[in-house]
């Protein structure tokens, strides 16, 4: 058995803060440092793109990209990009093809999709530098406040 | 132009209270009584299908079911079952084909879903009796404290 | 129960011969009359939007448009525009959604995966008015000759 | 940039023989050799499994499943398993996330999806050792009587 274990990265494309475009940019080397695969929504932007570039730093790291279109737009760095012509619906694709779902920052309306779909199909999900409302929101989900401590909970999921 | 207005009620399939099984029945038949589509996710539970059991008490209602299966298990009185074969994405189907979008009681996760993909793509998104922590999330959402209520918010938003 | 039987008419949008557009008027109009919903793929073009033109002949008709957007252009006389934003990927859901198939005209690519989703999830499928290469290759389903025989063939299968 | 190409293989999960099982491993291996991701439909049957098999005889292959299901079964060899929950509407990404469509042996329904829906969102469609009705049906396909003469079109579809 070959089969990787794929860690999800999910945040804002647009409206990201500088802080957290450089967390999931932490996140996604941390990740690719692991030896997992790093999988995004796929767009050249935000916390999405931030993760993949940081994944590139690892030498033979493998990223994934989600995308809602049919064709064209990929955040540079993703290996393979998955075409899904779902549009907002590829969110679903997202959590259910990672082992771990983590969000990064504040929820936008689509990462609050993805989370809420995690919670549903019983993905484990660690918040990323949550806002306080989201925290208070998802209950289940567990909280880091770094990168590091994101990776840490990350690995009691999978059993590392 | 025949074109109706469907308005979608969404909540709990399991865990919904005796409270919310008769605020969504009252719903629904508020709703048919307007002359406007009710759509539900279609499965025979809880909020679903209690909002299509008040639709059915007006007489000509039509009500809409979109289902997450191929085939099979539908709530009594839908009228019209949409089968998608989807699993849990089909929540994205539900808010998309809804002018304006009511959840019914506290947010679980598969209302959560509705409730973030309506606020994404701009539908029209009404909280009736929701919990704290859910009113606090969903800050641009409307919310009612009563079915009567609901109705009067859907009304702005449909131009009624 | 109010459950309707709603049969779905599947043919070109762009390409469709004016033959093709009278035949899905009349297919339209006659499944409108046996009283059944007439569920089609929603866009203002072609065999779509002429399926949808017949059945609003009948008073009382009730037609179901699945789109492939999110929001926007639907055919004339859809009265329950399910929007899906799914793109192409839509098509499963026309056909799942019909208790019996009827394509109109030659296959189209987007005609032929309905028809071919219909054999795989084993809903009915009756062809109106083929190219001889698509009836040799769907061996399984039913071919029609005019729009009055392909109701008959309906019905067998509706049990009407 | 470090995006791979990704070459879709395509054919029965169940039914399909033994020629086209040898058929699927042989152009799985050929695919891995030209330094190309196979992807398949995920599943441990027919063609898909065995085009995986074949790809994983090279080292550092890469191989992309993408499955109908939220979790679970998947062919021995898939590196990265894309869950979709989607069941068999997930064809439609299995072909768009495809820069190049083989299909392997006789047209199964699902096949026939997937033939159809690279032939509407214009991906290059290869089909090795179709029926003759198939190669009748979909005229605009590229066909093959080899594993290896699949590659060569591939590769000029590539602009390898």
């Amino acid at each position: 058995m070959s089969q990787r274990i794929v860690i999800g990265v999910m945040g804002a494309g647009e409206g990201a803060t500088a802080h957290d475009i450089a967390a999931a940019e932490r996140l996604g080397e941390l990740i690719a440092h692991e030896g997992w695969v790093v999988l995004t929504g796929g767009r050249d932007a935000g916390v999405m793109a931030a993760a993949v570039r940081g994944a590139k730093r690892i030498a033979g790291s493998i990223t994934v990209g989600i995308l809602p279109t049919e064709s064209g737009e990929v955040a540079p760095g993703v290996d393979i990009p998955i075409y899904t012509g779902l549009g907002n619906a590829r969110d679903a694709i997202n959590v259910l093809s990672s082992r771990v779902v983590i969000t990064c920052g504040n929820l936008s309306p689509g990462t609050t999709i993805e989370a809420a779909f995690a919670v549903k199909t019983g993905r484990p999900l660690i918040l990323l530098n949550p806002n306080a409302e989201a925290e208070a929101f998802f209950k289940s989900a567990r909280v880091a406040r770094s990168p590091e401590e994101a990776i840490r909970l990350a690995q009691k999921f999978v059993g590392a």
